[in-house]
């Protein structure tokens, strides 16, 4: 069995489990007097990436991928999945006893009222659910007369045996020449924003943004350098943080010393949830005015808060727009981030290009030799996420992770690679689509209009209070144009040292946030061909003042983080304007001028010919 | 004096009586012990246009804008305005009584929380405010300490001396050649909506849909041929129409026989509001679930609910989707009357041009030489809106009214002229920007930027369910580029011999409603030079399915109605692409040869000299 240090190739979920693992939930459902559960791939914390010990969705039902809700009633259970992940769902899914269904087509709620009996009573976790993820179901009980209720625990404490510990990494100071500014520094930046916005306390919830104001890093999600905590801030005392003191290594705790109390979770569930509580009775009943994060903080709090006679003011969690502008010293260390990272990304390029001359390579090898790149480099903390490695028709699944029953040779055609490292300075995410022998036509065809897409991105300009939802169109009207588009976002928040997955900043036509310097951005149109190939260029690219000579307005623009050669040899030269053809020839004498110092012998060559103006 | 049939250049706002008015207006608030009053431009009905009885923010300010929100208070007065009208309401405001402000920069939410007084009652009025609009409103007392009282009747009744009479005039059919669709095929899809959103009935508050739904039409707003009602369709029952009976034709009478009950207003303010808040009152005891139109309900009508113990489904009207796209009949009418228009237009032009060679032309001029050219096509009802014809400077304010005052002779430069008719079988609005003499280069390269937006829309392709919010950087990517933008919406939707603004479709970066076939959109970018010079196209343009071959997805475009040349002389040849140059070329060529039949003598000449390619 091949294997990386931080990425392994087995299939972890048991579909074929799923039927009786249901089984076993209904029976506990049935005891309660319920008549379904409402579960979504979810934590306390609305993390993204899930600890195993939080994964009920993938242990219940076999489905592997980042997002998805179920449905389990008593004779019917279906997992409801976005545009990335419909055909995966489909091939994991024991379909027999678990519906695979399309967001686009059918809303949860919808198949809910179609499905539950009147007078249904319906469960839910409240501290795996957002007020605002269950408004659409307290509207549907209401119409349709069912009804919801809270649980009073968690069912999958019984009926999963063998579920993991939860995560207890060691907590670590993340050092100021990295973190640019001090937490004193930002405690103060908080309270005027709590003055602005007249509260008296606020709830983190989102957990990087704990990890940010503290300085602090550890490991508790694979990818994911951080500790999964709440923390709450009330105006004018010490920040307190609901973690585990015996996890903070001695500078961890030196680091913290007289600016944060540590509040130490007596009880289990051990992620604070009840000292937070009971901290949030007490506020409330002084007549506090409490801010909850709308995105993050669970439904759990709020009753808390409304059950101590208060109203929680639910909103946005200030700590995000602070988060998203990174300072002088993250942008820096995130510039020194991605050169490391593009050597050894030329690296691993130079090498598959050598190899393939040799004799087949798999999807595997290439995850593990770019790991290995990366690895050498001596400063690698982990890998940013699952490397996407897809070889002809894998690459049309825009999430796809390789295991061994999937693994495939890289033949002719195109071979879509989408990686990123976790390093102290900076956070990572590069994907290239390379021609593997003589791609066809309409690959090229497509390959061009997602470049040309990618390029219009990075070349826009804008002025200032423009959201991402308002350029996304300017990376699709080229395939637009050909009949044919994407089903994920153009681009998603990226932080420092933190998520690859970052918020508010993004861009889609749900990108309403305002761009403002500083902010990371991933740029990554696509294009999938179901069963045949897939399409991604993708650079991170910073938000930079951008004044125009001549212009009257205050103008943004993006500086490109990500050097490494983008392949030009699908590239339908005919299709590109003069300035993309400027912008590319540009974009690659500048990676070659970055890179080259760092690289010698085959990987050199390769990175002066790959750099080779068009 | 000047003047023509359907607009007039006197200055009819008094701004010089604004100081005794608004102290009239104080001397009222301080017998109802009241500290402020807030006041928005809308009657009950929400409408943009507003009959003269209804329009008491120009009565009080002097300011004769379409949008604006004035708040008085004991000491100080604020008028907050949109950016199209920031420089008109510095110049038309007494500004030692009303201090003009830009919404972009402060909110009068935030504004009022700084100057009320702690403890202080501020009235409005719950017929001219929507729930959301008073939302912030509420959320700013409760933070602030402040009371919100909502006034027992309308203060103007009693200071306002020479208030006019409310509109009165005739309804008549709105034939089915033209409508399309019969009411009772209206209603039967009106009931599917309600069905599916599980509703009893619908208070229709938005008078163009009362109009489109019942087929009739009359003249109660200036430049919008509707009856001002409000209209409640109550689940297998026949709909209900609050207007005096009086006022219909015999043909209206007989067109709605036995279709719909018109309901007497029997009192005084004759809108109908007392009825209908019976009916309410009514349907709520009978446990009904009732959807107000979020945008154009008066919170008059859910305080009657919520009194009534009942809890109004406040959402979307169903309508305003049904009466956006438009049915074969009313696209083949909006074709028709836009073809009739361009010539009238062309002959405008051709009149123009000969005439400037002559002597001196002024705006005013201009706005009675346009409108007799409609008029002369014999099928002229109304303008669609009061011409805007701006003359250097003067045209850098987006929604210009030419005054005798503000009147100016078209100079060497830019003339920019937007007009519109409304005609039996469809509504229209153009706009132009003329070179007389020479234009500077930079009026020549920002009249080319916009060009080059204004096409890239006309030639966007998109996929089904695209909004207008994410395309709308098409039309704006080469003015920023320049570091230049504009600031209106690129679109708005536009009626069927209704509205000439008309939701909820747009292309802005709130237009949030997918693009949906038969829906009707001006496509308009401008560029604004302060105090030198302003620049705006203007076409409408109707969504149409657009099949590509070889594509995989169900695409969208759009179909141009508007034809009459757009000049060619501002244009910068060598910064059109040669796609953006065929547009053009294919655009002119085609509205020549739809023209040329109804054109002869100087406006033909003109027509083939104008549509030459470029």
């Amino acid at each position: 069995m091949h294997s990386a240090r931080f990425q392994h190739f087995t299939t972890v979920s048991r579909p074929d489990l799923s039927a009786s693992r249901i089984a076993g939930l209904r029976a506990d459902l049935k005891a309660r007097k319920l008549h379904g559960l409402l579960l979504p791939r979810a934590d306390i914390f609305q993390g993204e990436y899930l600890p195993p010990s939080e994964d009920r969705l993938a242990w219940l039902t076999g489905f592997s991928g980042s997002a998805g809700f179920c449905i389990v009633l008593e004779k019917r259970a279906a997992l409801f999945v976005d545009g990335r992940y419909t055909a995966q769902a489909k091939a994991e899914l024991d379909r027999k006893v678990v519906q695979p269904l399309a967001l686009a087509s059918v809303a949860p709620e919808k198949w809910l009222e179609a499905h539950v009996r009147k007078g249904g009573t319906i469960g839910y976790d409240s501290a795996l659910f957002t007020e605002r993820g269950l408004a659409k179901f307290r509207e549907a009980a209401e119409r349709s007369g069912f009804v919801l209720s809270a649980l009073a625990s968690d069912p999958f404490d019984a009926i999963w045996p063998d579920r993991p510990a939860a995560p207890a990494t060691s907590v670590v100071p993340h050092e100021i020449g990295y973190a640019g500014i001090r937490t004193a520094e930002k405690l103060k930046q908080i309270e005027n924003k709590l003055d602005e916005a007249r509260l008296d306390a606020l709830v983190i919830s989102e957990c990087p943004s704990v990890n940010w104001l503290f300085n602090i890093r550890a490991g508790d999600v694979p990818h994911l350098p951080i500790l999964r905590a709440f923390a709450l801030i009330e105006r004018g005392k010490a920040p307190r943080l609901y973690a585990d003191r015996a996890r903070f290594t001695p500078e961890a705790l030196t680091s913290l010393d007289g600016i944060v109390e540590i509040v130490q979770p007596s009880s289990a569930p051990n992620d604070g949830r009840v000292e937070i509580g009971a901290d949030l009775e007490r506020l409330t009943k002084s007549g506090s005015r409490i801010r909850l994060d709308v995105d993050t903080a669970p439904a759990l709090f709020s009753e808390v808060i409304v059950r101590a006679g208060g109203k929680p003011s639910v909103g946005a969690d200030p700590i995000a727009l602070l988060k998203a502008q990174k300072n002088p010293a993250e942008l820096a260390g995130t510039r020194a981030a991605h050169t490391r990272d593009g050597a050894a990304m030329v690296r691993f390029l130079a090498w598959l290009e050598s190899a393939l001359k040799k004799g087949p390579v798999t999807e595997i090898d290439a995850v593990i030799a770019l790991e290995n790149e990366r690895i050498a480099s001596g400063a690698l903390v982990d890998i940013s996420f699952a490397t996407i490695a897809g070889a002809g028709p894998n690459a049309a699944l825009p999430h796809y992770r390789v295991t061994e029953k999937t693994n495939r040779p890289i033949s002719p055609g195109l071979f879509l690679i989408d990686s990123g490292g976790q390093y102290r300075d900076g956070t990572t995410d590069i994907t290239r689509t390379l021609a593997v022998g003589t791609p066809t036509r309409a690959m090229k065809d497509a390959y061009t209009r997602v470049l040309k897409g990618m390029i219009a991105i990075s070349r826009c300009v804008f002025p200032v209070g423009t959201s991402g939802a308002q350029i996304d169109a300017l990376a699709r009207q080229f395939l637009w144009s050909a009949g044919k588009d994407f089903d994920h976002g153009t681009g998603h928040g990226v932080g420092s040292f933190l998520s690859v997955h970052e918020g508010p900043q993004r861009i889609s036509k749900f990108g309403t946030t305002g761009l403002l310097p500083g902010m990371i951005l991933s740029n990554e149109p696509g294009y999938y061909r179901e069963g045949k190939f897939g399409i991604r260029i993708e650079n991170l690219v910073a938000v930079e003042q951008h004044p125009v000579r001549g212009g009257e307005r205050e103008m943004l623009g993006f500086q490109t983080l990500t050097w490494c050669p983008i392949d030009t040899r699908p590239v339908i030269r005919s299709m590109l304007t003069r300035e993309e053809r400027a912008w590319l020839n540009r974009y690659h004498s500048e990676t070659e001028a970055r890179l080259a110092p760092l690289l010698e012998g085959e990987p050199l060559t390769y990175l002066r010919k790959a750099c080779a103006p068009l």
